[in-house]
């Protein structure tokens, strides 16, 4: 469901923020993303998602697409600058037939807050297994260590390096909402406890990560979706 | 095994039905998704399928046909105007070398029943070990909640909107019988009892999943999948 | 390891044996089936083949060639009539870099003894966990019923139609050797005790299936996978 | 991280070394593997890779790329006979935009310690179970026999023929490092242990597996795949 204030562009619909030859551009990759997640059973029907940020330009997919299928043509572009009233979201360049995502506040929040160039959702099934057996016993927060796969991760924001094989990878895990723009509180929250995550969980829902490039996101996003694997499939081990 | 009183179109087999450079045209999609569904998992063996209604007309794949290999040339037409006898089938278009699908009566009867735009039947294997658990239990009836996936269903037939994340998503199981038709009577059955369900399981066997469009069917296909996994896969923790 | 006393063609290669510009000819087809189930698992390092029977002519994937990189010039062809002693083997084609696979005498017990048109070998995990699962129960037959996958399968050599759902699908298990070529005789005994079997699992190994068709046999691979799949995730359901 | 002493070549790029229209040349089959390995699940984030060595020429993936869209101009070429220092080491032709890979000690050691012509290294999710199923028991030793996959490994370094149906296959396993180059010892430790190994576990981390071509070393990882996803799979059968 969209949010019924958001503003179509009035001026026109500024079509070449979203055409380019270049295979880097966000409205070229965020749907090569979104087949590369399909594939991985990481955005099933049309939940799950991409956005890139590039300067004060943000690219997101729309809702409701079979995100195998998604073309550059169905992104929505709007200026982080010209933001004033997350009710009244003005667009830059929106779709012809689509409707905003509800994950655009979400996407948003990790530009604003915490500089990222690029934000992955996905509905992955280790990553709703985890929240579930973190559930369990009542927890809200996935700690793993002594795993290689978190050297993957950076310290923290604005900080230098990566994790170490020591160190300890803490994702924070949130409660769901019935709308999912309403995650949006919390998830902050979660980002204001812990500074440092490039990630949080969505118990009975999915993931969100984030990173400086969308190299970075989508690796970390990758990186994230192994130990989750182990975690779920062999919990006893841990 | 065909029904062996299925008429051939007698006045000539009509190709123009399915022939089509529009890679939405129903003859174009079938296939395409039946390739995407062989890629899932969903259908195995000659086992699964899929149809379109596009106003009166139904497409429909053939019988005992590798599914990722299946071309426009392969698929049946028939106008649902036109059936009497669902023992003395019309169609429009027969294809040269198969049998119509014992599904088609299934088909059918979501397009009748519910207005469906596309009814897709898969052998998930989720789906197969979900009617298992459910059978220890003696149960007829998948039930799930408080889980994103199920967001993406409409409430019911005829009705405005989704599911909200804390409504109960039901499905219901019908027992399997020896011959694939046989099982439209319990089908219709499930269907009066739930009448806003958009799948009915089918013990031993895999789900049908329909929806007002393709693109409702399939990705209603792939939400359903994703909760039937999470059931398989842990038992304990719902 | 080849056997020594394989005899090349002697009087040139015959290599229009496997040109041909016809996707379906078997000298294609094998390579291409090859790539589909290196893509499922179901063929690792060197493992694992097809062989398909046109008449008298019967081609063979080599032995130790990477599966999904197969070419038709890898493919040997023999006649069957020319077949003298499986120990002095006469190809009509051979491949100039390979040897014979160790499979050779097992595709040709389907071919002589079941008039097979294509046998299959692969090393599924589920077909290897499942026989792992009855040596627990010291048992050496495989059975299931009530289910749909055993719909595909035929009702046996020279009988017609197929398995009824509410029937039984037996595959004998056999034990494994230390050369692959010396499971014929117990290959052999197997389809002699159960002749209806369209395959024989192998213990600790991997499965054999055939069928009068490439069609037929790649077919009930896939649908033995999938009860193998449920008999081997949840063993205590069944 | 790279080693900071690393000294790119000082007399131009070579960029020769990593142009052929070969695709059977190194600097175009590494890519390849690692689009392989990223459809495997095996190379997940930027981690696990594959270097191949052409007589004194070792040809290296960087560090840090994402494995599925490596191109040949990423490749790093050095020559073993011009290293002294492995703290000083010297390439022939370095990549713009990347660093070395923490794993050129270790595929090294493959090359110069058993004379490998290929070593690939995993994060296999089998490989990384298995190590922490090893763990509850205290072992650093993955013995298996009775399984058909072992049969296409090796008998070990400069033996001739392969592993028999009942011979055990032993897999060393050495604890992981927070710096993957800090692995070097202890993998020639192993290698020195058990010098007809052709694979070393790395404890929550994944697997080197190496051979004496590309074709050996890749059969062989997915070979050991299989087997550890036994394993992993059904601890309680083995």
């Amino acid at each position: 469901m969209s949010n019924q204030e958001d503003q179509p562009d009035p001026t026109g619909n500024n079509d070449h923020l979203i055409k380019s030859a270049d295979s880097q551009h966000p409205a070229n990759l965020i749907p090569e993303l979104c087949r590369k997640f399909w594939t991985l059973g990481w955005v099933t029907g049309t939940g799950g998602g991409a956005s890139i940020r590039n300067d004060d330009l943000v690219y997101l997919a729309p809702s409701g697409v079979q995100k195998e299928l998604m073309k550059p043509e169905d992104i929505y572009v709007l200026a982080l600058s010209q933001q004033v009233d997350p009710k009244q979201r003005i667009y830059l360049r929106s779709p012809p037939a689509f409707k905003p995502s509800q994950c655009t506040p979400l996407f948003i929040a990790a530009f604003t807050k915490r500089n990222a160039g690029c934000c992955i959702h996905t509905h992955s099934q280790w990553a709703v297994l985890v929240t579930l057996l973190l559930e369990t016993v009542q927890s809200d927060l996935f700690e793993i260590n002594n795993i290689e796969q978190i050297k993957g991760f950076g310290k923290g924001f604005q900080k230098q390096g990566n994790l170490g094989y020591h160190d300890t990878l803490k994702i924070p895990v949130i409660e769901n909402t019935p709308h999912e723009e309403d995650l949006t509180e919390s998830l902050e929250e979660a980002m204001n406890k812990y500074p440092d995550t490039y990630a949080v969980l969505v118990r009975r829902h999915g993931i969100y990560v984030w990173g400086e490039t969308v190299h970075k996101a989508k690796t970390q996003a990758e990186r994230f979706d192994r130990p989750l694997f182990m975690e779920g499939n062999s919990a006893d081990v841990f």
